[in-house]
């Protein structure tokens, strides 16, 4: 199973029926494909059919966009990998879920059913939630701080894994003979006290096909990178420039080797929303017909509200008003993001109107417009050069912009070697050659290759 | 889609391989199929070919039973739902989840995402959940006080509810020339202040399918009557005789009228445990044979532990002590039950070892042991006497008493005219004749039938 040299790793993140926020009003869209599981079954199954390692949903607890401009609501996410689960037989499924807002033992055994549910295939993105609209979803009047939420997200983390570990891989016997189905010695309690936590266990379920479902993250402040580098082993993040792919990649390695952890113990995936034609025209073309879906009075109205001013402060055919933003220490929200996009206006000049249009199909993430070839040529270059031990790839339009890079870049990566051809080993740790963790309760059980 | 006459509902009540503690020891059992969901959706369709109403699964968020008795471990029961729907047409999906280790949010959102992925099967049974053991998996030390568990259940099916509401049926209107997709006015927040919750809203979820998914309800103690004949439709119950029956029927239809209601907006549903064999003999055969595999010092520290009894204070051959007994208002755990089995020891005095074996299949619901005339026969005269809408079906061994069933009973309770030869309209609401309930966000919306 092992693979002569090293392949690069591919999620697919898909959001609604495209990352562009214009995506549904184009007119191959189904504006109700949102919630029809029918739909994510489909784009799962191409996912599939490209060897992808994985697909990913994201996820917070509360309703916060403009839902007349973007399609709002989502299917709760460990019931969509299910669904999808049980139309699929090897792609990885991960799913957003907050540690702000749920409960370790409730969580734990959620992802626990789901792992089992498809045979090994979960991972869980780790989050902590900005925004005081989900607090007030849950008792809270506003959103934890930073730092609290953070600290909160690593204990949740310890006591979940713990439960995960509550029972050992060979807990079951069944002996029918003896009347013994399954060991008791073997299913232990966690008694886990702790600043958050109070949890006895054991969970009501057995250990996970993966030991534990593969740990996610995405959260790029300080905090972020320190709870990724704890814990994490796949890491999806946002990056404007090959330098700056570069300076997170080689941050995020050594922290985690400060962690006492083997570097290729986590995979760090930057986003990219490739806009893929056959010729640059025709990319660019379809790039400009999103553009021109955009209503940019509206993303303004989200940006002042990320910059906390009025939106009256901005206009749209202006630069940033650099000088009234707040520092990213005052951001208590998503801190990284913020930074990025100032970053952005500030080095490229942008007017607001041509941030948003800049913005508008990756939030942030790093739009790509070009031809197959061209788009694998800077998956490549990344790859090779100490950015990425893969990508995110984020599609601007969906299902065919995933049609499109499936069939048009993946045959390039397989060409070149890249990329896998066909799909080896069961799971999810499989995919992105991870360990199966050792067992943290029951100790005398070690990891696994 | 009327109906001439009343029909009766039935729903098979799933437990890992059979009710009986010992299912999973006869050779016919496959005892890791519990962890399985192709063995859950082998028994959901075998149920889908019985046309019975819905399939049925008890929760609780804790690892309880001695695991080496009982099968322990579940699959976390809205993943399984999803997993089933994805393999089932028409059968109601019913999972049991706590009000008192959930936060309403969650909650009203995973079975609205059920309800959506099943388009519109799905009941939520609402419990409360005794037992400390589950409370120290939440950070409590002890459970709730009784009384305080089910005014916090009252709240929180209010928010839960709202929740549902808080998206108008008709709120996406999907215009992709006016760029607009679901109108702001018709997801609107529900802004609840109550005792136990705060909660903002709006869901991030269109309301589902069936308006609400259909509210379900089991416990029989004074607060849950009270809460049933508020909030459910469909109310899971146990009785050990026809007048007992009969007694809590007319009791909860009429505490529902109390409530303003119509009482056939609640269906009330009785469990059995039937023990089918071709000839009298056969089917005797197969209940003794479980009783064999029955270990007795095992199910007299359970019963000590209801009692709140020294195990070493009962002896299996002598009757209960029920001079050592407390009285049904000390227990705080689940109170009926406890009466229940008090009253069946006392009326028929039972040694311990005998009250186990009459318990061994359906802790405390009813066994009835016979031939498919007689298993009908039975259910007929409760439904024509005043003491159900229909049965919960609880078989001993699984799948094999569900196929015995539903092969060999419902064609019988078919012939008879008291039971659907087939499926009538889509939903849950539909299958149980329920209305489908007026919206109490967006006021305007009425019920529909």
């Amino acid at each position: 199973m092992s693979t002569p040299e090293k392949k690069l790793h591919l999620n697919a993140f898909i959001m609604d029926v495209g990352h562009h926020e214009a995506a549904w009003r184009l007119p191959e869209s189904d504006p109700y494909a949102i919630w029809d599981v029918a739909y994510y079954k489909k784009v799962a199954q191409i996912a599939e059919r490209g060897k992808l390692d994985s697909i990913f949903f994201a996820d917070g607890p509360v309703q916060s966009n403009d839902p007349s401009r973007r399609p709002p609501g989502k299917l709760e996410p460990t019931v969509l990998l299910t669904a999808i689960a049980g139309a699929t037989e090897h792609i990885g499924l991960i799913a957003t879920a907050s540690t702000s807002y749920n409960e370790p033992f409730n969580l734990a055994r959620r992802f626990a059913s789901v792992d089992i549910a498809s045979a090994g295939r979960v991972g869980w993105n780790i989050v902590t939630t900005a925004g005081a609209d989900a607090a007030r979803n849950f008792g809270l009047d506003d959103v934890p701080a930073h730092k609290e939420r953070y600290d909160r997200a690593d204990e949740f983390i310890d006591v979940v894994t713990k439960l995960w570990d509550s029972w050992a891989d060979d807990a079951t016997v069944a002996d029918k003979e003896a009347g013994v189905h399954t060991l008791k010695e073997r299913v232990r309690a966690i008694n886990h006290r702790g600043r958050f936590f109070r949890v006895d266990g054991p969970l009501n379920s057995p250990r996970p096909p993966q030991g534990w479902p593969v740990l996610v993250q995405a959260g790029s402040s300080e905090d972020g990178k320190e709870l990724a580098a704890a814990w994490a082993e796949a890491v999806f993040t946002a990056q404007q420039t090959l330098e700056d792919s570069q300076a997170f990649y080689a941050d995020l390695k050594a922290r985690t080797v400060g962690h006492g952890r083997d570097p290729e113990s986590i995979k760090i995936l930057p986003g990219i929303v490739p806009v893929i034609g056959d010729t640059e025209a025709e990319a660019r073309e379809l790039e400009e017909e999103l553009e021109r879906l955009i209503n940019p009075e509206h993303q303004k109205r989200n940006l002042a509200s990320r910059f906390n001013l009025d939106p009256d402060t901005l206009d749209l055919d202006k630069p940033l008003p650099l000088d009234l933003l707040p520092e990213e220490d005052q951001i208590e929200g998503a801190k990284s993001r913020y930074t990025l996009i100032v970053d952005l206006a500030r080095r490229e000049n942008l007017t607001l109107r041509e941030l948003i249009a800049r913005l508008g199909g990756g939030r942030g993430h790093r739009t790509f417009t070009g031809t197959p070839v061209q788009v694998a040529d800077t998956i490549q270059h990344y790859f090779e050069n100490g950015a990425a031990d893969g990508f995110n790839i984020m599609p601007a339009v969906l299902p065919s912009g995933l049609e499109k890079f499936v069939d048009t870049v993946v045959p390039i990566l397989q060409d070149r070697g890249l990329f896998r051809a066909e799909y080896e080993g069961e799971t999810l740790r499989d995919r992105y050659g991870l360990a199966r963790p050792a067992n943290r309760v029951h100790t005398e059980q070690q990891a696994t290759a």
